[in-house]
């Protein structure tokens, strides 16, 4: 029973790739999808790799994203903002199709910014993260999602889960990087709770009356909160504005109220930040990559960590010895790419 | 003793500002200073107000700030950033000579940053925020400090309490903003429960050794801790990369080693990247400025409530009643003004 089958990350992106064409997916949307599940596969980011397929099928087949949606880049010139409509699609091909314009554009002003409308989005954000660092650049990233999280002081879900991502480029190794919620926890982690019959931890949640609560039950029904108290809260708040409402995409409540669920891979904007080091640096002592090394190594000198190194570890194994899969796994993909959209419900 | 002297905003400004120029600071520096410190009083935000007017005098004595610089706009043309040099004076001149640049660029670009170097830091990160908003952008502001917090999982102090501020506009209105410490406290606030013999709470700081610690002094020759844990402690982080190194200023541990004290202001640079909600928004259904209302509306309707909104009520009622000093600071800005720079150690 503990039989597993490894294989390279190539043939892993095909079979995924191969799923989402069977379920009626379109060239750029499977292949984008699929090189974000993969790399979560890859990373060991169990939550981010095939065990998100069934969800994007689901979505699919509820009829909330367009499966053959093309996106497209809207022309800004003479801006420091790149606009792509993702069309309705998922939000990883309108990146793909951005990224080189984004670069292009914050190499010369020195930062830009791109705006993914119309979008379904699914992933992490360290894959957008590290697509800037793939660039030399550095980079923020944001989107709300659903209304699950109450503000502090607050007693009803109305902030998402909002992710917020950052990355810096390294050269020869992989970035610094760090991809989180804005919430305590993220919905899963108290969903895998419920499931365990645990209590959560204190000072994740609160019940439907506004009160704490370690019940998952209760935190289900009530709303999850912010990390960090009020400093958190506040950078939520500004996610729903600068990566919803400023772009001009739904908010976590909007969100909500137009998929009335949370099972489905919700449909916003997504904001992405790009600085060009050296046009910030220039003319200033030093050398900002060099520098950032230093702070790097003081850091890891006081057994401190930095953000993500568990993720490239993974990384790099998988890189040379593949991805090894578990018979469920195995099964699971032949049973999705047999049923396709009949395999969800 | 408990007699009160109630000026006009118009009169304190004056007289802290005679106090600057009686120490030697030129007319730019004076005036600037003088503002920002005027707005901590107006605010009612007294840890930013005419108590700061002796560690601004201690460091020009110090010799660690230049009292008579004048700002120097650099020419970056064809770029979204505008670079300030404050030639080793405050930053509050740097940004106000900054300030109408960037916005003309954030408008133009739909977002830009303004770059402040050399700079002497001395205020609360609002002024600069709401500086922004009166612009009609919303926008971030970063800052390193001092070497003074510990890494989650370190035992060192090595990142600054490094304060983070955001700002979006509203019509008619104050500006949603908030500032805060990167740390879960201010240094100033360990420092004042050591003066009351007062334990921290918990999880504010560790000891010399890494351990937690609620003795004040024993926090104070250790480190202090995050905000929100690694969340936080990875937002201080990208901080001193994006607002130290990436500018080529001073990261926290190198200001700590200029310095040699955490008595005096900071010497670093500033990082202020201000966006245009029309351009961000142009061609999206909705207005941002209506929709952002809404969702103040729902945090409101939940009672919860919006950064600031003490500072803008004391603010709306020192603009209508003046400000009032107690005898003792009013004592305290007569002996500044009389003794100068002789007023300080």
């Amino acid at each position: 029973m503990s039989e597993t089958t490894t294989l390279t990350i190539a043939a892993v992106q095909e079979r995924v790739e191969a799923i989402f064409r069977r379920a009626g997916l379109n060239a750029v949307q499977a292949g984008a999808l699929a090189r974000v599940i993969v790399a979560g596969e890859r990373d060991a980011c169990k939550s981010h790799g095939i065990y998100r397929i069934e969800g994007a099928l689901r979505t699919v087949k509820a009829g909330k994203v367009k499966p053959d949606a093309t996106p497209e880049l809207l022309p800004q010139e003479g801006s420091a903002i790149v606009k792509v409509n993702a069309m309705g699609g998922f939000a990883n091909p309108a990146f793909e199709l951005g990224l080189p314009v984004l670069a292009e554009r914050a190499r010369t002003l020195g930062l830009a910014a791109l705006v993914i409308n119309d979008c379904t989005h699914f992933s992490a954000l360290w894959p957008e993260a590290e697509g800037l660092t793939d660039m030399g650049l550095a980079g923020l990233v944001m989107c709300p999602s659903y209304a699950t999280v109450a503000p502090t002081g607050g007693n009803k879900p109305l902030l998402g889960t909002n992710p917020f991502a950052f990355a810096w480029p390294r050269e020869g190794r992989p970035p610094y990087v760090f991809d989180f919620a804005t919430s305590v926890a993220a919905r899963g982690e108290i969903e895998l709770h419920r499931r365990a019959g645990k209590p959560l931890p204190e000072g994740w949640a609160i019940d439907a009356s506004g009160n704490p609560t370690t019940d998952p039950d209760a935190a289900l029904a009530g709303a999850m909160l912010p990390f960090g108290g009020h400093k958190g809260s506040a950078i939520g708040t500004m996610i729903e504005l600068l990566a919803g409402i400023m772009i001009g995409d739904l908010t976590s409540p909007e969100v909500l109220d137009y998929l009335g669920t949370t099972t489905l891979a919700p449909f916003h904007g997504e904001l992405i930040i790009a600085f060009s080091p050296e046009a910030f640096a220039a003319g200033r002592p030093g050398n900002p990559f060099d520098r950032a090394e230093v702070l790097f190594d003081a850091i890891l000198g006081q057994g401190a960590r930095l953000p993500s190194q568990r993720r490239f570890a993974a990384r790099a194994k998988s890189e040379v010895d593949g991805i090894t899969l578990t018979a469920a796994e195995m099964e699971q993909l032949e049973r999705l790419h047999t049923l396709g959209l009949d395999a969800v419900a």
